[in-house]
Formats: structure tokens, sequence, C-alpha cells
């Protein structure tokens, strides 16, 4: 798999995601939603049959989307927290497709957040053994983070993800202006998703967050999507089922291992992933700095630019002790060994396996 | 994918089942369970953990068996019966899986009929995204019919096999002792799918059928079962994701649209699926004779082969016209068309579209 670009045209702009067994295009900006219409017009010309699945508080807020939506696909709302990613959820949802006799040759479209995305891409790959699907992101962590990768899944109480498949959808539609009605902190946990990309592999995107303060409006943040959305389908392209031992998807859960440490240790929900994960950027950042003399300055500017984005860059109240046991209770955690992502530069990465030692000298450090 | 032979060698038979990504062997016949023990003991050293879902009416006769499969695999029993193939269960196996710490290395082995095959290969190709798993079936049909395909699934209300996917098994051990205490009734409906595969594409197969009679204990029930499976295999490979419009897989639905519907109105339960299919065979022979003439004598032959086996070849009390609305209401109908597989010679079979009149007028005949 490999990211191509094609032209920006005016609003709009288009990647390819080139995947070994079929490609699709992700179009991103204002006036994606109309291309996705365009499309789904297509399909019901070509006799195949569409249903989408919406998150409620989505839908109440673009009517006139939906309602345009809604000539062409059967929509079906649900609600987009986390809570909705349950096999219940698969069951019922299969069910409404089958009294509607949804067929082989149909098609489900995903129109929300990551909830929404990962629960109809599970059920577009199970459904009848697997059937098409559209992906219509509409938070910023959705666009970026879900749009490439393929990954699908619902959670067990077991533990999150637990359940789930690989399945490409047929095409992705962001349209930005779906940003317009996003909290104002959901925001900014998506872009802490687009800093991650920017440190762990894209230095001109980083520079360019350093210049301009990104806002759902502003007239950069589909080429900031495009970017993080090219860097993930190469990375994915060279590692496509993250077995690759060093380096490869791995390399995406950059501020992963900390943060999900202090969203566990914090206790679920006080801070979103995208803040966590921000300041575990910043503890991976230290860690760096401690092992191999990371290139002088990362820590600070990294610290800059989480800021300007309203992200938080301090914790409190958290025991280094308790931290450095969640992170050792992680599934990624393989033989007993913690493995970091590091940035020894900025946009360039490598994962290394590091010292309890050294790790729990840097949490003491930040939780001081 | 192609099949290819290995030798006979004494007891034990393989087929290698050669497919794009990834290939595997079918072990068949007394001592396949042995040679499952020996690669479990082997993964088992290289750390793999096992875990396998076994029916508890087989666990109950073959206690030596089970004893020596618990020293490498965790052994987990569960109902064999139709019912046990829901997401309620798929939830229930994967929460187990993960309080026992299955990581994406380990292996799940599913013990049993179909039932047992589908939900575990199933969960195998959902649980983390995905793992490897091994099918060790323990009835004729499942020997014959679920080792090669890659078809996994569970049952929703609203239809049967409705939520599902394509995963391959790492290698099928079918060890035939396991048939020594299969109930009759059973082990004569496997036959049912070993005729029909004789009937659609294997002359030799079938006059072999007409020659012996096959008990659990023949010593040509290894050869038979490996012959279904190269069969099923060269069909596959050629349709591995059933879409092709004529012929593929669909090839292997022979007997099935007057099965069904014969299983359907006489009430679920009431014919065994073999019996059924049994009995539609002969109804698609009916219907080849009256379309384009086919072979003399086979149907003839059929219902000899077919008799020899303990199955039943009539039928009474069902009403023609209820069956020819229930195969008009079945998933495969599309788009109004009755689709048959036709075989106008022993060995030879075709899909084709045929009018409801002849249809109608094959089962009067049949019910009269």
């Amino acid at each position: 798999m490999r990211a191509e670009y094609s032209d920006w045209s005016g609003l709009m702009i288009n990647l390819k995601v080139k995947l070994s067994d079929r490609s699709y295009p992700i179009h991103i900006g204002n006036g994606a939603f109309e291309a996705a219409l365009a499309e789904f017009e297509k399909a019901r010309a070509a006799s195949k049959k569409l249903f989408c699945v919406a998150d409620a508080a989505v839908a109440a807020k673009h009517k006139t989307k939906l309602a345009a939506l809604s000539k062409t696909a059967e929509i079906f709302e649900i609600n987009g927290g986390e809570s909705s990613k349950s096999l219940a959820n698969v069951e019922k949802l299969c069910s409404i497709l089958a009294e509607k006799n949804i067929d082989r040759k149909s098609c489900l479209i995903a129109l929300g957040g990551g909830v929404i995305g990962d629960l109809t891409g599970f059920v577009a790959s199970v459904y009848m053994r697997g059937i098409d699907f559209y992906q219509l992101p509409t938070t910023l962590l959705a666009m970026v983070d879900s749009s490439v990768g393929g990954k699908t899944g619902v959670n067990i109480p077991e533990g999150k993800n637990l359940v789930g498949s690989f399945h490409q959808p047929r095409a992705v539609f962001a349209d930005t202006r779906f940003l317009n009605t996003l909290p104002r902190r959901e925001f900014a946990a998506g872009m802490a998703e687009v800093i991650k990309c920017a440190v762990l592999g894209d230095r001109a995107l980083f520079s360019m967050l350093e210049r301009e303060s990104l806002s759902c409006k502003h007239s950069k943040l589909p080429e900031a999507i495009r970017r993080c959305c090219r860097l993930k389908a190469e990375i994915v392209s060279a590692d496509e089922r993250e077995t690759s031992k060093s380096g490869g998807r791995a390399l995406l859960n950059f501020g992963h291992t900390f943060g999900h440490a202090i969203e566990k240790c914090a206790g679920y929900g006080n801070y979103l992933h995208g803040e966590a994960v921000g300041i575990g950027m910043l503890m991976a950042s230290r860690l760096a700095d401690k092992l191999a003399g990371a290139e002088s300055g990362n820590f600070d500017r990294i610290k800059s630019v989480l800021r300007k984005c309203g992200l938080p860059v301090k914790l409190s109240k958290l025991e280094a002790a308790d931290m450095l046991e969640a992170m050792y209770r992680d599934k990624k955690t393989l033989a007993g060994k913690l493995k970091f992502v590091l940035a020894d530069k900025i946009g360039e990465s490598r994962t290394e396996h590091v010292d309890s030692s050294d790790v729990l000298s840097v949490l003491e450090d930040f939780l001081r």
C-alpha cells in the first residue's frame, strides 16, 4: 500500500489508499458530504441498497444533511457513546439489516465518530460474511485516526476492541463542516492525534502546527488531515496486520503507552483519549531525552503546540508506581517488557524496549 | 487453490488445500487425532497457548482422547446443538479467552460437529481481530462439509449463518474413530453429502458408493472423505467468496434448493439436513430428466445409493404449492428466479434458472 496525492481542488482534497486487495479514496474537506451523496446515488442506480448507521447527536445537529442522505439511504440512529460498541448492538443491527432485506450487494454507511465507525465497520465485516461500507467520519479524531487502517471492533467487559476484524471501507468522506458542531474539547483531543502524526513522521506538518492555530474552519485543516492519513497509510501498508517486530504500526502508538496508563489511573472518562495521549507524548519525549539525548528543545516544542491547541500539559494526583503497574498490564506489553515509541527528532521515530527504572524516573519527575 | 494428493499411508491419508494467502493440510483417518496432539505439542513448545472448544457429548464419549488433549490444551465444553451458534456464545467465549490471557499468538481448537466448528471458527476470526484455529471434526458431515471452504458463522433470530466470516483453519484433523460413536441416523445424513459430491463431480466415487456399503469402520471411508474434500477444494478455489454467476460454489448446493424447502415445510428438525438434501437430489434429478433429458437411469442409481445408506427416498404429507413458496423465500433466490443445480450425467453438473411450472410439476409428481 502506498499513499498518493491528487490535486488540491479548492475546498476538497483527495488521497488514494492503495492496498493489495483493494484501493479506496479518502475525500477531505468542505464538500465531501456532497461527493458522498453523488456516490450513493450511483449505487442506488445500480440497484444497491444503502443503510446508514448515524450518531444520533450528529443527526440532530445536521438535519438538512440527514434529510438529503435519507433520499438514498435508510438511516438508523444510535447513541455515539463508547457503550454502543457491544456485541448486543451487533446482533441488533444485523437483525434490522435482515428484516430490511439488506443483501450481499448492499452497502452500509457509518456517519459519526470512532464508535459509530468501529461498530458499523464490524457489522459490515460479519453480516452475511461481509458486505461493503462507507465511512463518513464526523469528528477530527475519526477523520485522522479511523479513516485508514481498516480496524473495526467492539468491546467486551474484559477489554476494549477485543472483538473485531480488518475490513477496508469502499471510500471515506471526511467533510470538515461536521467539525463546526464538535465540542471544543473534542476538537482539541483530535488535534492531539494530528500532533502525534507530526512528531512521529512529518516534520513539515509539525512546523505548520507551530505557525498556525488550526480551528475547524481553518483553510489548512484539510491539508493537515490529509497528511495524517497519508502517513498512517504508509505505516499501515508496510505492516497491515500489526505483525512487525519493531517500528511498523506500533509507531502509531506514540504517546499511547503512557496515555493508556493515564486514562486508567485517572479513571476512564476523566481525560479524553487525545488529552491523555498528549501528555503521554510529553512523557515519551522526556524519556527520549533521558535515554539517547534527543534533539534539544523537542520537549518544549511539543509542549508549546499542545498548549496552543488547548490541550493539558500537566498531570498531578497520580502515583508513579500505579502508572508503571498499569503499563505492565497493558495488552500490548508482551513478555513483561515495556516498549515505547521514541522520537529522537521531530518527524523521526522508532520503537525501543526500556528499563522500568528509566520509566519510573520520568514518571516521578512529571508527577512531582 | 488446488487440491493435491499425497500418498495413502496405511490408515491415514492427507490432502493439501492450496489457497492464495495460506495453505493447510487435512489429515484423514484412524490416527489423525494423534497427529493433532503431536502438532499441538509443537505449538506448546513454541510457547503458544491452546484453547479447545469441545462438544460436551463428544467429550463424554471419548474421555481418554480428551484427557490426552487436556495435556496441551485448555478444554471448554459446550452443547453441540444448533442453538449454540449464537452471538451470546461468541461473547461468552471471547470473555473466557480474555480471562485466560489468550493472546494473538494463541490457537483455538474446534472439537465437534459443524456447530462447534462454525462457532469456534467465527470466534477465532474476530477475537483480537483474528487468531489461528484448528478443526477436529467429529461427525461425517463436518468432515466432508466444514473442512474446506473457510466459512464460519452463527445464527440470529432472522436466519441461520447471517453473521459470519471467511477464516481458514491452520489444519484439519478428521479422525474417523470419532464416527464410531456417531448415531446411525447422523452417519447416514453425512453420507448424503458424500453422495452429493459424487453426483455433482466425481463419477468414480459414485461407482465406489454403488459397489461398497460404507460404514464408519470401512477401510474406504477415509478415501471417500478425501475425495469429497478434494472436490470441494477445487470448486471453492475457483470461487472463494461465492461470487461466480453460474456454476462455482453454487454447485455445492446440489439438492439444497429442494432440501431447504423440505426442511422448512416439514418443520425444522423433522428431517436432518442430509436427509432432506438426499430427497432434494432425487427431485433435482427428476427436474434434469424433464428439462434436458439427463443420462438415463440416473434417478434410479441415486435412489438406490441413498437407500443403501439408510436414507429416506420418499416424502408425503407436504404440499407442492407450499414448497414452491418456500423456495421463492430462500435467501439464495435472487430477483425472484429459481436456480437449480442439475446433473445431466453422474459426475457432471451445472446451474440453471428453471421455470416455476417445471418445478411444480416435479413436486406434484413426487408428492402424489
